[in-house]
């Protein structure tokens, strides 16, 4: 069925759903679209139009593929990011173990799609979507699916939500990342108690721990190693209480996209278990990367003799207002692009097929519909321009758009990735 | 065309396209799933799940009819807010002239869906988005098209990219809203300039002046009056200087959803003119109204006795974390809410069929999945509990949204509501 359905992918019709694609595409399929490699800039685009490269997609993919397989890693990169099928299968073609996913209506999408093993990094008490779980795993013995348990409540309600239920569901203790921090048990003895109450069910199957170094209070690469050896700890002491009898695979799973270093690091240090341990990687924000939040953060800036990942996305914007000589408008806002971490960077202008630096050029604001431009004497913007926009955080930008052109360094479009939030 | 696409929109299939609806209904076309009338506490909706009030959906629309009908105002509602051709036609059906959008591919999908009437709010320079408006206007006499100018240039590029079209496109004289505003013409000798711009050109007609009150600078109520006297002004300028002539209707157009009993008021000032006068209101947040900032700005509360719009929209998400007792965390972040102008407010709690106040619950952050809430020792909040959320801003809600669910005060869900961002 997957595969099937991401072939589909190239059946749907151009149309009135996709912002930014060629009005006179109208009526084409997908597939005919891409087959005929249209050029961003001269071939009907309209702005906003948000744009991936196809190069530097394919150098992340391959960059965190070399990066995970290097360190010993299995890697489930978190498909919450761009939730684009096509990018979940060649994340797996590039190594990748599975997907994480944080929540059930993205599990729908990434069964629908073919995906067979999903890592929910979140905790799970949807009695419908439990359900729905329940079905899928009984459906399909190859597919493979572990979520958190962070309470012996949430234990609970989901014993009683999956009660009947043909195979169990596997857990992993989530341990928080410190006091004040987001889900997960603060205690190592709260963590016993949640594997005592998954011991008495028998719906749920406790196969690990896990967590995510990115909400260490105060981070810095000391406290965050540092909580990761509790992390590490903590299976240790789980597997010598026999709570992980019968397990083939223990799972230890840590590591967003600002620590993965240390996150490969401190892996390194987790001893021989009663059964093999899946050491699971869970970074996201590597596929497009980014001109912002995640440029700063890279673990790349630490360790530059392993790589750079590139930022991907572009997006393009006209001018269509120049009402006095420090303020120009651009017709992409708030609909458009991120803007929950920073403001878009306004990188090149082009104007006439040239494309030359944003000297002078700045964005100030968001209206709805509308990018505020700052711009110095220096600035040569006129109304008509497409101004190349640089983007920060994959998250909030990938989820603007449903249909994104993949377009080569040339802006010769050879793929379009559908998206699903 | 469009009232058959209206119609086909209940036959699309429920499936992993659209969050929080049930699981257990994919397969269902949309138009069977509302004929089952399910509950949306009790019939398999999975949380987060955004749902708008019957009952103060209704109320909206017909308070802001009678409010234009009893000011002489014809209605021309934002569409951005919702970009739902259901509610489009709602409008209309509730004496809307026609719909106002601010990007051409909302026009793409108000014509879809059979839209005939459409206010461009907004500059258009875009080569491929004007040749298709050309085309829709050559195809379909009855299309009412018109667009903001605001530039010499802009007029130039307008008229480069519409050679040879069939029919003129209407525009108006954007006039901003003051120094350092949004898009417009600053000067009146500008504004004269752009006139002349346009007359120079077989391809655009000039049919009025508009601008948005909403931007204009430290606003209050003489000085958005002051700013709407211009507006008139300019009017009444253009139209003494022939600008209007041949025209059957001249456009007079403003207000968003602040100040529009400012808008109605001072357009009751404006003279007779060489040609009748369409006094055109765009306020559109008002069609889910929210419990946040348009709240807050609503004219209403300087004219109660005019009415008083009603908050429609509540997000439910289920706590899924309660990690100590001043923390707790819901399934919903910034894929679901709208955090722009103010983060999500608690306002009640769901447990076992039981509703009340969320007392000592606050929303203190979100994380793209999560939302943070904070807990008083007075907060009775459990893992497991459903949190009905408000929101603050229209625009941003729904767009986090493809298929809302519509439901009764009792929670039955008698529509779903398909928007196309």
């Amino acid at each position: 069925m997957g595969t099937e359905a991401l072939v589909h992918l190239a059946d749907e019709r151009v149309d009135h759903r996709f912002k930014g694609l060629p009005p006179d595409a109208e009526g084409l399929t997908v597939g005919e679209l891409a087959a005929q490699r249209r050029n961003l800039f001269t071939g009907g685009f309209t702005t906003p139009v948000l744009a991936l490269s196809a190069e530097r997609l394919e150098h992340n993919l391959t960059l965190m593929e070399t990066y995970a397989a290097r360190h010993g890693l299995a890697f489930a990169p978190h498909g919450k990011t761009s939730m684009a099928p096509q990018l979940f299968h060649r994340q797996i073609e590039h190594g990748a173990w599975g997907i994480t996913l944080a929540m059930p209506h993205q599990v729908r999408v990434a069964r629908e799609f073919g995906i067979q093993r999903v890592f929910l990094a979140n905790e799970l008490l949807d009695p419908a979507a439990l359900r729905w779980v329940a079905d899928q795993l009984a459906a399909d013995a190859d597919f493979r699916f572990i979520c958190y348990v962070d309470s012996v409540r949430g234990v609970e309600l989901m014993d009683a939500a999956l009660t009947g239920t043909a195979r169990p569901v596997d857990v992993v203790v989530e341990l928080a990342a410190g006091e004040g921090a987001r889900t997960g048990v603060r205690t190592e003895a709260e963590c016993a108690a949640v594997a005592d109450a998954v011991a008495a069910t028998t719906t749920l199957r406790l196969v690990g721990v896990a967590g995510y170094e990115g909400e260490v209070p105060q981070p810095d690469p000391d406290r965050v190693r540092a909580w990761l050896r509790r992390l590490v700890a903590l299976a240790v002491d789980l597997d010598m209480a026999g709570r992980f009898a019968g397990c083939d695979e223990i799972v230890v799973s840590a590591g967003g996209s600002a620590w993965f270093d240390a996150v490969a690091d401190v892996f390194t240090e987790i001893p021989e278990l009663s059964a093999t341990v899946l050491k699971l990687l869970r970074s996201g924000a590597y596929v497009s990367h980014d001109d912002g939040h995640y440029r700063r953060i890279t673990p790349f800036t630490r360790i530059p003799e392993e790589g750079v990942l590139e930022p991907a996305f572009r997006l393009w914007a006209q001018v269509v207002s120049r009402p006095s000589p420090e303020q120009a408008f651009v017709n992409a806002g708030k609909r458009d692009a991120a803007y929950d971490l920073d403001l878009p960077f306004a990188q090149v202008v082009r104007r006439d097929g040239e494309e030359r630096p944003a000297t002078g050029v700045s964005v100030t604001a968001l209206s709805d519909q509308h990018a505020w431009l700052r711009t110095t004497p220096e600035a040569d913007v006129e109304v008509g321009d497409w101004i190349g926009l640089g983007l920060s955080h994959p998250c909030t930008s990938f989820d603007k758009w449903q249909l994104i052109p993949v377009a080569e360094a040339d802006g010769t479009v050879v793929d379009y990735i559908r998206t699903f939030f």
